[in-house]
C-alpha cells in the first residue's frame, strides 16, 4: 500500500463481514442481495450487520471504496491503464463488476446516493489526477492535450471495459486494444 | 438511409407498438417495463401485442435492432465516432440508454439471449468492420495496428460512454476526449 493512499480503518469482523457481502452482492446483484440473503451470507443477523454498516447502501459503497483504494494505490505506481490491465487478469471479479452497471440507475436518479458514490470515488480520482500531473511534468504524456480530457479518456475506456467484462464478453485482444490506448495518450514523437 | 443498410419492414401498428414500447423501457427499465406497463403504454392487449412481438424480449431486441440500424447507417457514412458524437448531441435519449447496462447479466448469464442480441447487433459490427477496411485501404487509419483492434477500441469507448450517459454524468469535456480517440487510430504522421 503507498503511503498516498489512506486505508480503511476497519475491524477484522466488519472486513469478514464486507468479505462475505462482496460474495453475495456478486451472486444476487445490488437489488437482489435483500436483506436476508445479507444475513444468510454472512451467518450474522440484520441487527449485527447493520451495527457495524448504516444501511445495506453503506455496505454497498464500502466495498466500492475498498476498490477505489486498491486501485488508487496501482495509479500511483503504474497508471490507471494498469488498473485495467489487472481487471483483465482477474476473470473472477468480473461477476462483482456487473453491480457497477447496477448501479448506474441510482447514480442518474439519486442524487443523494451519487454524491456518496463519488466521495467513496474521490480517492482514485485524486491519485489519477496526481500521476497526471507528475507524468506531463515529466514530458511523458503529451502536452498538445488537457490532462483533464486524458484523464476523461482513460475514465471512459475504463467503464467500457468493466461494461464489457461484467457482460461476459470476449477478453481476447484487449491487451493489444490497451496498447493502442495508452500509445494514444503518450507524447508523440 | 445508406443503400448498404437493411431497414426493418414493420407495419404502422408494429412501429407505433415500438415507440410506446421504447417508451416505456426508458421510463422504467428492462425488468421494470412489465407486460401491465406494456399495456398501458401501448393501449393494446397483452394479445394484440404479443401478436406482432413473440414476446417483450422480443419486443426489447427489435428496439435495439432499431437502433443498431440507425448507427450502422451513421456509421457508414462518417464512422464510429461519430455514432458517439451523436449520442451526445441528444440527452433525451440518454435513460433509454440504461436499459443497455441492465441487460448486462442476461448477456453473461444467458447464452440464447446472448446469441439472438449479437445477432442482432450484427448489422453494427458489419458496417463497423467495412469501414475500416476502407479507411485502412484508403490510408487515413495507422496501419500499425490490427484493424480488429482499432475497433475492439471504439468498441469499447462506446460501452464507455453509454455507461457515462446512462449514468447522468457530466458531459463536460466529451467532445475534446473523442477528438483524442479519433487521433489516436488516425495514421501518424
Amino acid at each position: 500500500m503507498s503511503s498516498t493512499t489512506p486505508e480503511l480503518d476497519l475491524s477484522e469482523k466488519m472486513e469478514s463481514i464486507l468479505a462475505d457481502a462482496r460474495r453475495c452482492f456478486t451472486a444476487f446483484g445490488y437489488e437482489g442481495a435483500t436483506v436476508r440473503r445479507l444475513e444468510e451470507a454472512t451467518g450474522k443477523s440484520r441487527g449485527a450487520i447493520f451495527h457495524h454498516f448504516r444501511d445495506k447502501e453503506t455496505l454497498f459503497l464500502t466495498l466500492a471504496r475498498e476498490d477505489a483504494i486498491r486501485q488508487a494505490d496501482l495509479v500511483a505506481d503504474e497508471g490507471l491503464i494498469e488498473v485495467m490491465r489487472d481487471l483483465l487478469a482477474h476473470p473472477e471479479r468480473h461477476d462483482w463488476l456487473s453491480t457497477r452497471l447496477e448501479i448506474s440507475k441510482m447514480l442518474r436518479t439519486d442524487s443523494g446516493f451519487r454524491a456518496r458514490w463519488e466521495a467513496h470515488q474521490a480517492v482514485l480520482d485524486s491519485a489519477v489526477r496526481t500521476r497526471l500531473v507528475t507524468l506531463s511534468q515529466d514530458g511523458r504524456i503529451r502536452d498538445d492535450v488537457d490532462p483533464a480530457i486524458i484523464h476523461l479518456f482513460l475514465e471512459t475506456l475504463l467503464d467500457g471495459l468493466i461494461t464489457r467484462l461484467a457482460s461476459g464478453g470476449s477478453v481476447d485482444g484487449l491487451d493489444a486494444m490497451l496498447d493502442l490506448a495508452e500509445n494514444a495518450i503518450r507524447k508523440q514523437s
